[in-house]
């Protein structure tokens, strides 16, 4: 067996929108005919996937009747039990449907917010009747094009408005769940609210209950405006708000592709995977690897499970190729901490005192701007492992 | 006199740097001579400007003497006095010198560390002893282009520290003073730390002393990104963090251009103005209106003021066009609140009752998604508005 | 009446598929009901519309009998009597069908590049019963995602192979039509070929017959990649090869937004119209002013005709301001052409002797260098006429 | 000896403005000492590089007299002799003196233009006493921030006049040289005229002696636009224009980064060495593989010489990786040519009759777009041929 084959130990899933996605776009039809949810579940544990997540439509049409809703709720999850696939993650459908057309929460009709809440309540019950631990909240459609429709301000009050309810919702029903922002700056709306990870985290820490609320940041959805995807991971887990991540490929500045993960900004995806599992000595991330990409529109359903084999490989030769870059002596040398015991004890907390002989310190500037940090030759050995070329 | 023309209750101000700068760029030499500042702060003054703002060594060069240093700010404290203009903000150089080639409060090198907090705190001395009552920090090279070179959490956790260190060192001297942090996404590095106005506003959230720090946010800087920055402004309007803001222009997806501001982005300059100004009935801004821009290269000394001018004139159009836009009775019309005597009470707090009642109530989401919300109207009328053309 | 209301004179058409656009969008569905082309037709001539374009399966369903497509354009001529609208240009629909996933004159299959062949053949000769000019080609899916599934030259060589065949096709038909090719650079494929007006160009002068095929640059989808559109319109005006025009709106590195045209990129929109209208002196563009945009997705029918309206009102008010701008003294002082009586005969074509008289000039760079260009003088006037500000 | 060391049949050649970069950008001072040219030579052709490049002022200062210049050519030509070196490429400075602040072959000033034609006709002479083949034309400040200034249109002409006039000195002179063209979007110019690849080889098609003018695509001016640079090159060299190239690195979206080969977009970095090497099968591009670049502002001289190295072996090892690839029999198979003996003779030149056959064919267009591409497979297996991980 590949050494790079998943295991359930690695815990990557995938969403029932992905693999089941029947590849229409704006400008084209259907390409692959809808496959029934029981069917995607066999198929990804098969190919060693772990957990499935879903919308609340991906497995329960719009408008179903509660009886339909509970047949379907039964046999799905007796596929779970059959094939041992988990549902770490469960979401709300908030933007196919043309009353949303406006946004869910920040829509200015109140009837919309009513049934934005009401839908999400009812797909909060779902989630939590599969199992889900993490409940992810996005916002597609709260944006604007013509963007005097109203005060952006409002927009963000009454997002913290449904996020507080929700949470009261959840914690007055005791469930065992948390919740996953996740934002994105445009498409489909020209302008989305809370456009990227670092505007969904101060906007986490302005609400009622911010202790039980957290970020999903997507690869794509960052790389689409050109930010470091990883500084953004880094900040929502230093901040210890690393809740869920969406993992797929995206160029810069082009509509959501949700590519294969990996597939796009090789370096990028290396040093994502690299911060996630802690190869280079800080914490790793313990939650879902979860998949949230789409198969090209060229392919059958062969072409489908292809897809969803490359997403897990590729991430388990990235994980082997951070582990062996961080175990290299050149590497750890040129990584090793730079220490100054004359200066170190300054630059804690400032006291008075310390702020004093920190002004004494006589400096060098043109020395410290003269001194060769050899970053080229760290880049290069990056690369060079990455490529699997280190010699 | 043109009913455009600035006043000091505009509250404009302009850097030194700005009107001062001699118009090198990577590819090309210096094109103007480099001004003495006083002679700047009388021809801003003559323009109608109100205050003017400074880095440290826009005033005071790199590695002067403490007598240097006086002779010079007391020459400037007079034309200060001479002229009216006041020095609203300060703020450090930390990007110039090659010592800050890898950054200042996020370096590697403590010793690096060290001497970013030692300029900076004799930087606020001075901008203190000059009357500034906001103080800017916008870490150009806290970044990376070798994105291995540190984990990303340390740099987060360093300028925490250094934020934290030098609120207690103003709060220890008993400055009248606030923080305004300034977020970039990139150049001079490759990727910069807490890259836009949202990621700062988190971070600000973290620090010991977030009561004292807001944000900087300017126009060129998020529209880099290509991310909405009248909702920036707005986020950070509605967490009472915008202390400060610079006014200039930018092209989506280029290098840092600081066109004259409004000659980019002309809607979005509207959309700005009129979220500042609070013509839509939202709380307006009250700070300073900040011009960081440059004349253009082609541009001798005529040109730099034709420029000030030009960035003032131009904030006045559009403060006017806001205040028609909202006046006009069919916007009022289109932007009323819609109200609904059924629904609305049940879309404050969360009470189970409430909950219980807003899951009862019938939706008809056909009905909701045919509706037309006429923002196409909406829309052009303010592009008519804009273009003074409404009839 | 108003000033800025369209008359035929003014050449404003628009495509069946623009505001017959349902407003379906990846992650929505349709928001409005599909109308039938004669309404459409109708709805557009009482706007102020002269003329309506289409693709083959906006008038005639994908696989319709002859006998069927026969009575739907019997139908549809009568109404473009009716109403006097005319059908100055039409296109296939060679991206909407899933046998065109992969592209269809560059596709690998021989199969699907025979059948589009075919289609366009079908649809060359629908245009031209319809009385079109002008023949547009957007190649959509002509493009890639797995870069290595084709040589990017084996596609340029069948994209040149597809057009040579159906200029010979036309001329053997003694059709009086031209073509004109749409560039995009990505959307719906990962990277489109030929990917701007400027490749597209250079593209045409290899083929067969150059003379009849021009291009079809897009605002929107220029400005995708952030290039200057009317750079890339010049460069076509200045070659004759400007045979048609696609007049909408979008933001830099967006996915393809199609917004009303003007409502983005004020500036540039301007620019544009003063370049087409010849306000400044040069060539005007004689051919249809064509929006290819769609309304938004918050719109109901009513919405669909004032985005309709919008369009053609803000063209105008565009022209307007251009003319005023060309015509201010100050503006024509600033943009005299500078003459020099010594060196302009030097500029000419090469001779050795001009030549050595050339080199024997003396030069001051360093004066050169001195003077001042205005150009923030001129662009402030600029700003000022097309604010409608200009005192 | 690393199998990825770099030989003189490589063809490997780097700029002296290159490795001579002292570090300056836009906020910072130089870290670096300026160095000699005949130093650079010496080490550039140590680290196993074939050839150096130059701009006029590179090598002989600005306004330095004719003697000089002699000299320091002929000690150049010297070192140029001692290291075996050739000088395959060169090119003028028509950017850093501000007397070419709007433009050299297109400003708005005579006495500029001609000036500019001078100085390059200088610099070819120079060029051609060095040996170089190959000369170079980057217009970086042909260009606007005001567009208003001149009609693009006659840029345009200027450019045209330039070029024709230069390759008929060229001519005259009897010089064994060709031009390439090298086009960038904007930086240091808002917009620069004739943007990217595609609308310089439109350009090319106009000129009087097309023949003898071919392009420079350079991989960061292009990915600058996000468009496809390797695309762009195929465009190129099916027309048989490709006369040079400059490798390096960027993100998209981004000020001109210059970064080290293949240290970003390895994808596409894979996939420009694979068509300039022929592994797939075309025709190998037989040029000089020169590097634009330039190193991190972090780095000393040895960081200098580690770049350099750097650069040399990401491309060897590229080179290898396609090779792999392109030999692999699974790729081989996916990537087999599809022949259908009953439509491939019709696919060729138009005729009447084989018109009409193609017209008869009978097509299943929903099986077409049934058919499974294997477009996810085939990029698989790039990624893990890339990653050094094929099993």
């Amino acid at each position: 067996m590949s050494r790079y084959a998943p295991t359930r130990e690695d815990r990557f899933s995938f969403g029932l929108w992905t693999v089941g996605n029947p590849g229409r776009d704006p400008f084209g039809d259907a390409v692959r005919p809808v496959q029934k949810p029981a069917h995607l579940v066999r198929k990804l544990s098969e190919c060693g996937a772990w957990g499935v997540n879903l919308h609340d439509n991906d497995l329960v049409p719009f408008g179903a009747t509660a009886r339909e809703r509970d047949r379907i709720v039964g046999e799905f999850k007796a596929v779970l039990e059959d094939t041992g696939m988990v549902v770490p993650m469960a979401t709300t459908n908030l933007f196919a449907h043309p009353a949303f057309k406006d946004g869910a929460f920040t829509a200015n009709d109140p009837a919309v917010r009513a049934f934005a809440l009401k839908k999400t309540m009812d797909a909060i019950d779902l989630g939590v009747e599969l199992g889900a631990k993490i409940y992810v909240f996005w916002g597609g459609r709260e944006g604007v094009e013509a963007d005097a429709c109203r005060d952006p301000r409002v927009a963000i009050a009454r997002m913290r408005q449904a996020l507080d309810y929700l949470c009261e919702y959840t914690q007055d029903r005791r469930y065992d769940l948390v919740f996953a922002l996740e934002a994105k700056p445009n498409e489909p709306r020209g302008d989305i609210y809370l456009p990227t990870t670092g505007h969904m985290l101060h906007f986490i820490s302005t609400l009622a209950h911010p202790e039980m609320v957290g970020v999903n940041p997507e690869v794509a959805h960052e790389n689409m405006s050109g930010l470091s995807f990883v500084h953004a991971v880094a900040q929502a887990m230093e901040s210890k708000k690393l809740f869920h991540i969406d993992l797929n490929a995206q160029k810069i500045g082009r509509y959501d592709q949700d590519l294969r993960f990996g597939s796009e900004d090789v370096k990028g995806s290396f040093l994502l995977v690299r911060l996630l599992e802690g190869t280079a000595g800080g914490k790793r991330y313990a939650g879902p690897r979860h998949f949230d990409a789409h198969p090209y529109r060229t392919e059958d359903e062969e072409g489908v499970w292809e897809f969803a084999r490359g997403s897990m490989r590729t991430y388990n030769i990235l994980k082997e190729r951070a582990r062996e870059f961080d175990a290299d002596p050149e590497v750890r040398d040129l990584l090793a901490e730079r220490r100054n015991g004359a200066i170190d004890p300054l630059l804690g907390r400032y006291t008075r005192d310390a702020a004093r002989r920190l002004r004494e310190l006589e400096h060098d500037p043109d020395a410290l701007g003269r001194a060769g940090l050899r970053y080229e030759r760290l880049d290069q050995l990056m690369m060079e492992h990455l490529l699997g070329a280190r010699e």
